[in-house]
């Protein structure tokens, strides 16, 4: 149980900002929504708008900043995207140039900030309903694969989804799917469950992002859409400039996992 | 039964493309999903993408077409979208400029196409579950109101939500909610019921767009987000240039309405 558990996200959020927090954000401020951050100058803007309405299950947006804003309307108050994460990453024509703990100094007036739904969401809807998810009992990051299911393109935005894989029993699968299908903007249903192959995963023990989890007699990989979907193809498009939070330090949101459920 | 009713999308549009069929789509290609239409220039393309964004409810987006092409890639094959309505209305600087029943002379290649969920597909829905609609069975067209309740805004587009009223009884209106909050993309669960005053409507009986129809007694009025949302805050933003379809004069989608359930 992280110590940062039980305060409020505008406490942690605090923390983040004096670089008191500089760490991953799992488990901080229980209950409450966090999210992938993408940041783009406004020119690339409308492509990846686009982008993430035609793949909404890879790509679930809470919420798209007005240009040049540090602040939020609607999912967070007296927050800034600017230094609210604790770490953020740089890239430059698609590439990683550098990591940074604040983009202060990188921010410009055309920026436009795009919040995405993350998985943590709906694993304390599955943790809560009794299913286990074994990359957390093993103090683990979900493990990351690429596929061979293509996004729709978005202009210059393009690529295969990525997902993100939860050994379960097939009973649990059935449950579990019931209970994320009722989540469209945190990723929603799995989108594949059973042979890794189908979907063009050759190793299941050999993620292509995060950490390898044990697959135990009698379970299945279940397969759900990726947020990590949406850096993929912003490094298969090369935009001059992006940044995106680094993985595991994310944007701790003011409201909670239960609003995201329909 | 309109003589339509058992013809498929891909035909009715080809009627409608010769010009055989020019009044509304309403009971043509039964099962199929309708769209409201907006066609704003690219340049003003991401400000309505990103109203639509913040306002999902009023504003559900079934496609936006890739600029200046006028053929679907989702919802509808072979579809032109300058001439598959059977009318549209022409925009200048937010005022209705003229209808027309094709847009092909005035077409640009920086047109982007929003289509919009529609609820005739939840109404379909309803009928199904044995629910009446009183405006069909009344032949009429659904009876729309201005609200107090403001949409979110994105960029230029600014405004109140429009909805939709529909009467019934409490039990009725109870299991319409249900049926409905399983199809977010045709406007979702109803946004108010009872008290038309509590959203800023005077005169249940004076509706500012559509028809009116017969409340009975016992039976209270059940309101929806409106897909003339969008419509109004076009006219509200005055963008210099817009197409949208003339009311009831939808686009046929080659989607089934059961395919918009979650």
């Amino acid at each position: 149980m992280s110590a940062y558990s039980n305060m409020t996200p505008a406490q942690v959020r605090g923390k983040i900002r004096n670089q008191e927090i500089t760490g991953n954000t799992s488990g901080m401020c229980s209950g409450y929504a966090q999210a992938n951050l993408v940041i783009l100058p406004k020119n690339q803007a409308y492509d990846f708008l686009l982008f993430a309405q035609r793949n909404p299950f890879s790509c679930p947006l809470l919420e798209v900043s007005d240009t040049g804003s540090r602040e939020l309307r609607y999912i967070a108050k007296n927050a800034d995207i600017a230094t609210d994460l604790p770490k953020y990453r740089v890239y430059k024509n698609g590439c990683l140039a550098e990591e940074r703990l604040s983009v202060e100094d990188l921010w410009q007036d055309d920026f436009v900030s795009f919040l995405i739904g993350c998985s943590f969401s709906f694993e304390a809807e599955l943790l809560e309903a009794g299913i286990p998810v074994r990359h957390i009992e093993e103090g683990r990051n979900v493990p990351m694969f690429n596929t061979n299911i293509p996004c729709a393109p978005g202009g210059i935005f393009h690529g295969n989804m990525v997902v993100s894989m939860r050994p379960m029993t097939p009973a649990e699968a059935i449950r579990a799917a019931a209970i994320t299908a009722q989540m469209p903007r945190v990723h929603g249903a799995p989108v594949h469950f059973g042979n890794p192959e189908q979907i063009g995963i050759r190793d299941i023990a050999s993620p292509d992002y995060g950490d390898s989890v044990t697959v135990r007699e009698g379970e299945i990989p279940v397969f759900w859409p990726c947020g990590v979907t949406p850096q993929a193809a912003l490094m298969a498009a090369k935009p001059a400039f992006a940044i995106t939070h680094a993985p595991g330090h994310m944007f701790i949101a003011d409201i909670k996992n239960t609003s995201l459920k329909n």
